[in-house]
């Protein structure tokens, strides 16, 4: 049973759907780990910059959350693993307490790599536990946080992927993460379909979560929003389109930009998408262009869809094409239409609309409301879904959200006009 | 004739008409003078963040601008005032150059101020030349250019007013810029109407400006949007309503911020809006807080409406209050409400919508295009006017905008639920 | 009776006496007046570094030392200007108390020039009534205070034009502080003595200020020294022999330089000494070096002493000339040399003596304790005096000293080995 | 043969010879190897701050000094064991390369910590052939470089120590690196002796290291220096008497502090010496001052020498106790007086001397060369040594010298007077 299929019927109680959810629950708790499975201790232990955090402390800040949420409130009798991780291992809900200081987490060589698999275990066998005995009166709420704490375990999964590949492009050596990593070598043999425009007519379409199955507080309520005509395009923009655009002067001329983005390329000496290595990289001599990924240095794949770019840089490029970026609105209105191609298992894609609430929105209750509505300013909208999503995680409705310049996610870009 | 009668017939061209725009320029540029003369050379030398900018700057900057966009491109045998000045005065146009960088304009004794003054005549005496005898094939841009460059010397007399009070509160005297300064004076005695929520019924309205008479390009083109049905409160929240939140230790609780408003509450130790002053301010020994403004230090008026305050602050003062704030769509629709009162003239009113471009957006052709859709991230727009707009500025499709953290302009807010 | 003369006669107390330290006030006093002529109320206004100050700020703050240290403490009846000016007109003395930021000291657009001025006034006017009127018990007191004040007050007027110049460095107009300022132009008509290396055998060698006179109390107290014998140079290194080390690529050899200089180099993108206006500089096109200074842009003097050097870049110089710096004993001792030459008037001299309390130091006793020894770490001292420096000023004795990366003084250097 | 009786034999080459350095080798190659013993792989990791560098980068760098100073150039035949290796483990020497940049050393998971422990074979191996077959000819040069490769990576073992305690000091769980780590273990066994004041008559003392036996370059020529009458402690302050200085508001007190020093207690909010938790420290409740260690959390031991101090703050401890520190010329003279008492062992030892180069100082030849000279500026000399420094390190003559404001290193003070 699959966790989308469990979302569509959680709420009844009897012992054939607590079984489901605790199937659930196990294989995206092992996805985790085989997530992490190519790592050493070493390496599940950096964190390269403020923004990242250490594959252990995404381990332990899942396991955290289980337990914080579900375990200590709701699971009578349950011993906690340890006094100090509540503090260690809270990301950054203040309604739960102080915390560890984001930029250090890499700091944390204790508790060990073995005591973070000690925890998670002592976390799954309680879970485990709960789902059996707990009292029908907790059910509810147990149900709704644990897939509540599935779907945010399956968030951090992407970012197991995303935060070691920023640390590994820091060093010099770009290690792989894995050779064999399959969604990324899949993009090297596809061809990209042809470009083409689909054409969606405006007016009154409804946007937004409202039917069964799980979203987040920020996918809601779902509301009516009016739309002028619009074209999109069928796929994402290609590396070889954005190369086009690089050789055209596309980083050295300003008018191209936003002005908080130029500023950008010329405080931080942007030349190309972050992982993107020039003929001339002292890192991977070469003759051509290189692209480092999880699966390591490769020549770049001009048929497939550029990734790693900030928002910024899709502007431009999308300025230099005598195009623009869709609303979020006019890609969740699109992405039903035929044609529309790569809607996800590529890379999330830059909308030009602010990460503002929907009309009517409220946060969940209780500790989980910090989980989307605070973040609610200076954010850019980005739908679809990456390489590096868990399959089943993401949805037309899904909201996912990046300031401006963040350029360590999958992230991509397509057109519209 | 004022300018915005002028607006609504600026097409024709014939020696009437352009004698009307002669005398709405004369009258612009006048009230820019006005504004600087209560300041010493001294006073209007000095910048005091990055943010703002000297008075003699801004003098010299919106001479510049008709300089730059109409003397040079359109007035055959115009002589440049000085060649520095370009490089000098050039605000942002990445398509006229490069330019001085902007923190550095509080580094400028020299040009000195009467060179400054002598900038503005040469300017003033070339435009009335120019208005006489422009060839009418130059008409057309002339005047839509002067409409615009009289827009922009509008905008930068409220920068006037805000930058010096700005820099005016970095000195441990804080003195007033001019303790009889009407529209702030207006305030003090003015009771605040009582507190009334006005209904709006929702559906499809249309926003943006699409009449005649001037507008940004970011006022169009005006589309239809759909809203939601709302209430929306008669007037900003007051000083007093303010005062109970921060009583009620809005400042110290995190669960009523955003998570950057929190951020920056801390890293700035904010507690009260910018240019209060708490009782036991060393720079003002009061048995009450006072607040400081262009007429110096006054005893802080509870029925005013609050201003100086970031979007963060009006943000956690709505979730204080059980309320939000309104979005752009919402005020545009509702400020025709009867009964909605302080549309303009107080505070500019933060609203809860992101700074993005309207659908079908395009900026202005030449180096005009600079003038706000590159800003177009990163920022909220707010509605409405300020006690520092100047008469005819405003309109209720104006979109202001500024970062969330910027206190230094007269931003207020309005509740809506 | 020049301010020498009366240092070795300051002890009795007589009404000749006392008309003479009258006269030396109202020269020092004075000279500080002219040589803010030059500049307008603006210019006098602005603070280009957190290093440096306004030069109406020096005005005023060499008028409350005299406030301060004598007319409240010593004068009875004395009353102060205005009680805002202990505030802000106090650098750093924390025994009087909380003081303006140094960084916002450019922010003080008032008081206004001309009350500076009247501060002036009133402070002399009091001094003059107090040199006559004042006990002979404050006397010893005052005197010692008085003399100190005015060498304070010297030094701030070598401040006022460093720092002005710094400032003008920042606008890219470039504008001379006075085109007929002698001490500078003298420079440009002297041919350099040929080099040659004066012996100096070592030794037992006294060091530090003993005689009568003034010093201040970081010269004291004199104590004996261990030479070993060496060379030192009998003039200053030249701008044509620096240019020398500049085509020999001396700013991109990182062995050249210590590890500090060598990260500063890289970090602020040196090239040249800091007032070095290369042959493509955009401000000052033309086909050879040219050099900023107080009397403006002219061509690089090559036969003049370089100045406006940072230690680093002295050091850098001494390496690649096969040389070092003098310690500031070595140069103490070899000053008096026959052949000598360039001691003072030109430039400050860099030493390889870090700025360490001589062996039985004490500060003075009360605030003026504060003057020197607070400041004795991270420093590096320079000898001599610069073309800034007023006359009398300097003695051999004389410990200036500034941080490494220094470069807005007019220093320079003087090889040893 | 231990290290020391070695380097009083050093220049003769024969087999027995060569065996003693073999096995001098060996000895300081294990040592290192000891203190990572009680470190897991994550823990040598990591990198606390851009001063500090992992343990496994120190592992690898102090065999890359081998590799590069003595295998490469002087080891026919010799292969190297990974071409990254010298750009990754390079410390500063531009004479040798491009680097990796020292704040990103903790990013560095690859190489794996296996794969630096072959890296230390491969080396181990490489020189245990080396001396052994090494052609007579480029005997002196190998055993010159090999003598100061063995000292250099003594240096390194005691930051293993000091940089691992600040990495767990970043920990809130303020992990032990051993709990059974001798030399810190013995400091809470021994009685303080009484203070009590030596006497040296001053005069002409030679200072510097002049005799046989291995010495750095920073530590010659020797030299005579005059020193005026003094007395110094026997022994080192105590953290009981440093108590009494924070109980007397110490750390309140500017008068007390250098400029530079005051500035830095208010910018850090110091308020005791770094690893001191005071009795209301979260992270260790308990009713008494307690000390973080490389032993873990312990109560302060009142008769222990006080550590981990800044030289500003041994400053200011002086100044308050009426005394002052000790030149490092004084101290060097003074410790062979009898009852001089904790000369090594315990903490190195701030002095009042600048790190300037003796009189007629050169660098050793070639990237050794780069070792000492190119620090010298800024920083203040230590002298002793402390429980980290290995056996036979330190010598009378040891010049170590830091930043006046670092606290990580075991820095403590004797006064003087």
């Amino acid at each position: 049973m699959s966790l989308s299929t469990l979302d569509r019927h959680r709420l009844p109680d009897n012992a054939t759907l607590r079984d489901g959810w605790w199937q659930a629950y196990r294989n995206v708790r092992r996805h985790s780990l085989n997530l992490a499975a190519p790592l050493s201790p070493e390496d599940q232990c950096i964190q390269s910059m403020a923004d990242a955090s250490p594959t252990k402390w995404h381990l332990a800040h899942t396991s955290w959350f289980f337990e914080a949420l579900i375990l200590v409130p709701l699971c009578p009798g349950y011993r906690v693993f340890d006094d100090h991780y509540h503090y260690l291992f809270n990301s950054y809900y203040e309604a739960l307490g102080p915390r560890h200081p984001r930029p250090q987490r890499g700091l944390l060589t204790r508790p060990a790599h073995a005591e973070i698999l000690a925890y998670r275990q002592h976390v799954d066998d309680a879970m485990a536990r709960h789902l059996d005995a707990c009292p029908a009166a907790n059910w509810p709420q147990t149900a709704s946080l644990l897939e509540l704490g599935l779907h945010h375990e399956q968030q951090h999964q992407e970012l197991i992927l995303t935060d070691i590949l920023h640390a590994f492009a820091c060093n010099p050596l770009l290690p792989a993460y894995d050779t064999h990593f399959g969604p990324e070598l899949a993009l090297t043999i596809q061809p990209a379909p042809a470009l083409s425009w689909l054409d969606h007519p405006g007016g009154l379409v409804q946007i937004g979560h409202g039917g069964d199955g799980f979203a987040f507080d920020n996918e809601t309520p779902r509301h009516p929003v009016w739309l002028q005509p619009f074209q999109i395009a069928n796929r994402l923009v290609t590396c070889g389109e954005f190369l086009a655009f690089i050789n055209d002067d596309g980083y050295q001329r300003p008018t191209l930009w936003l002005s908080d983005g130029w500023a950008q390329v010329q405080a931080e000496g942007w030349q190309a998408p972050t992982y993107w290595l020039s003929p001339d990289d002292p890192r991977a001599a070469a003759a051509e262009w290189m692209q480092f990924g999880l699966t390591g240095v490769r020549p770049l794949q001009l048929n497939a869809p550029v990734r790693n770019l900030s928002f910024h840089e899709a502007c431009a490029y999308a300025e230099w094409a005598g195009a623009r970026l869709p609303t979020e609105f006019e890609w969740e209105a699109a992405c039903h239409l035929s044609g529309f191609q790569q809607a996800t298992g590529v890379a999330w894609q830059w909308t030009r609309s602010g990460y503002d609430p929907y009309p009517g929105f409220r946060p969940l209750a209780g500790a989980a409301g910090e989980y989307n509505g605070k973040f609610m300013v200076g954010q850019m909208v980005l739908r679809g879904g990456s390489l590096a999503t868990p399959a089943g995680h993401a949805r037309p409705t899904y909201r996912n959200f990046f300031p401006p310049p963040a350029r360590w996610q999958f992230t991509g870009l397509r057109l519209a006009r």
